[in-house]
């Protein structure tokens, strides 16, 4: 079937409407109308090919929120007019050890990834929610509590998981001690979530400027780390450190901050080499924990807590033409806190 | 009660003979005859004041193998003549969380180390276990099976326990497949213990000699990590790595050959800063994870362990009067893998 979007046709030239056909219906497939798609910051690095194994043209977009239009006849879970989400894969192996464990995203074959992978025919390359239209597996589609701001709720498909995923898996949970470093897409639902499970949350920043946002979001405290001593004076202090930095840093005041045996978890994705001091880890048993988006059972369950909790993305609404300049304004950080595109207007 | 032992008088000059007092016996204490001391590379630090916080005279020695010569009224769970070992630690808070999680060693507080501490009076410093006898709280000795042997068992209360408690907390068992960086002291009782857990082991080292050794201590794989690409080969291949190195080196190969949610076990003290590339530890989910010794729950299910299986370590047996030349030897590396003193000999 037919669907309207918009594509980058080269890394150096902006994004443009594009038209193009997704796959019939299959047996296990849902047909997604797009509502909404949120901007992540990883559709511009693959956009422009930054990580060197884009093929063009590119149809980027992995937050994505939508109604089914038409289900396949082994579907018998979704039914059309509901109202549903897709993140960032949409197909993985389902066999391996990670995928019988829901950990689609970590799957031993390699994972489908919403845009820049392959079908499973292994030549027709995956497109993604800049889009009207989608035809998904049925297995990587999720259902959005009733409640839920559509719009906002499509960053919780990548920024939401990305978090929400190392945060349980660390143990954080009510009286747990939690920072959050980097308060950008990530880091915002990082406060969100981290709050929301009952955690005391501070917020470690450069930027005095930021702590309004950092209470208003639900961080019970702002530690100006550009402050002499400011970290030092944090040693010991937190069951977990989500950090969301994704520029070159040093660790190992940040692992200094951690209890003994806690974790700091890592997300943000830094080109240059990281840097920590093995002492502190050792003597206090801490761990530095790796984490990429989440499982298809995590995402779900993401997705019901927030229902729950009401939490959604603070997001800037956007139509298809403002696509490129919101990039623009992505890679300076001007944007509180997630681009979505308003898909009914491509 | 008057012990005699070995101490270092200054960091610049060699240890030499030494008489001291230990404590009167308390209502919780073990007095130990001792009759083994291993020689940890920490002593070597400690010693010449490395770690710059050395009190002198300093006796170091913390895998430490006696009998029980006598025990204060409230200790019921062991009597004179039992074979007995004594590790790491002396004392902790015992409330806070990590003590109450038999995780001592990262008592909150601080743990009272076998030597370099203060006793709980705060002004005693604690000396260690290059002597003839110790007293130590009932809660810091532990019992030895029977048939290991006592001179080779000592390296366990270290060595031992700094390469169990991480296996084991990385779930290392049956099936697993784990390497060990650095076949030293930690390292050979790393492979030891990796394949008496029923794991499948390899050993990664730069020096093609040690293969022999590596599959005479168990390991079921040797890899020459000198060789171009041999670690790029090994990709995705490890529940586990027990990275041992002390020195300085890059942990992105290691990561990197690990499985997705796979461990690096860092537990060597490099003094400068480790580096490694965020990605591979994002996309596969892994993790690196700090270990310092065990606690006290663990040591003992180590020696348990040790006593089911007949592990010990590999050691060199030496007078007193050999202990500088030992250090010297220790620090090229030069030791098969572990020297242990005769405490008889004092």
């Amino acid at each position: 079937m037919h669907t309207r979007g918009y594509a980058a046709q080269a890394a150096d030239t902006p994004l443009a409407p594009f038209t193009f056909a997704r796959r019939a219906l299959g047996e296990r497939d849902v047909q997604v109308a797009i509502d909404f798609c949120g901007i992540c910051h990883s559709d511009i690095h693959f956009a422009r090919n930054e990580w060197g194994f884009t093929a063009y043209p590119c149809v980027p977009g992995h937050e994505i929120i939508g109604r089914v239009v038409a289900t396949g006849p082994s579907v018998s879970r979704l039914a059309a007019g509901q109202r549903v989400g897709v993140g960032c894969f949409v197909n993985s192996c389902r066999v391996c050890s990670r995928c019988q464990r829901g950990q689609e995203n970590y799957c031993e074959a390699g994972v489908t990834m919403t845009y820049g992978s392959m079908e499973a025919d292994g030549v027709t390359p995956t497109l993604g929610g800049y889009a009207t239209q989608i035809v998904v597996d049925d297995h990587f589609v999720f259902t959005l509590p009733d409640g839920l701001d559509p719009a906002a709720s499509a960053p919780l498909l990548c920024a939401g998981i990305t978090t929400y995923t190392p945060l349980r898996d660390a143990g954080i949970t009510k009286g747990s001690r939690v920072a959050i470093m980097g308060l950008g897409g990530l880091g915002h639902m990082g406060v969100k979530l981290a709050a929301s499970f009952g955690a005391e949350v501070t917020v470690l920043s450069r930027s005095p400027e930021k702590e309004a946002d950092a209470r208003k979001l639900g961080a019970h405290e702002f530690v100006l780390t550009s402050r002499a001593g400011a970290l030092e004076a944090l040693a010991g202090r937190y069951d977990g450190i989500l950090d969301t930095i994704s520029a070159k840093h040093d660790l190992t005041a940040a692992v200094n901050c951690l209890k003994p045996g806690g974790t700091l978890m890592l997300v943000g994705a830094a080109a240059e080499p990281l840097e920590f001091n093995a002492l502190p880890l050792l003597f206090g048993g801490r761990r530095i924990n790796g984490s990429l988006v989440g499982g298809i059972p995590d995402t779900q369950a993401l997705l019901d807590h927030c229902g729950k909790h009401g939490i959604t993305s603070d997001i800037e609404l956007i139509t298809p033409d403002q696509i490129n300049h919101a990039y623009e304004r992505t890679l300076k950080g001007d944007v509180k806190y997630r681009f979505v595109i308003d898909c009914s207007k491509f």
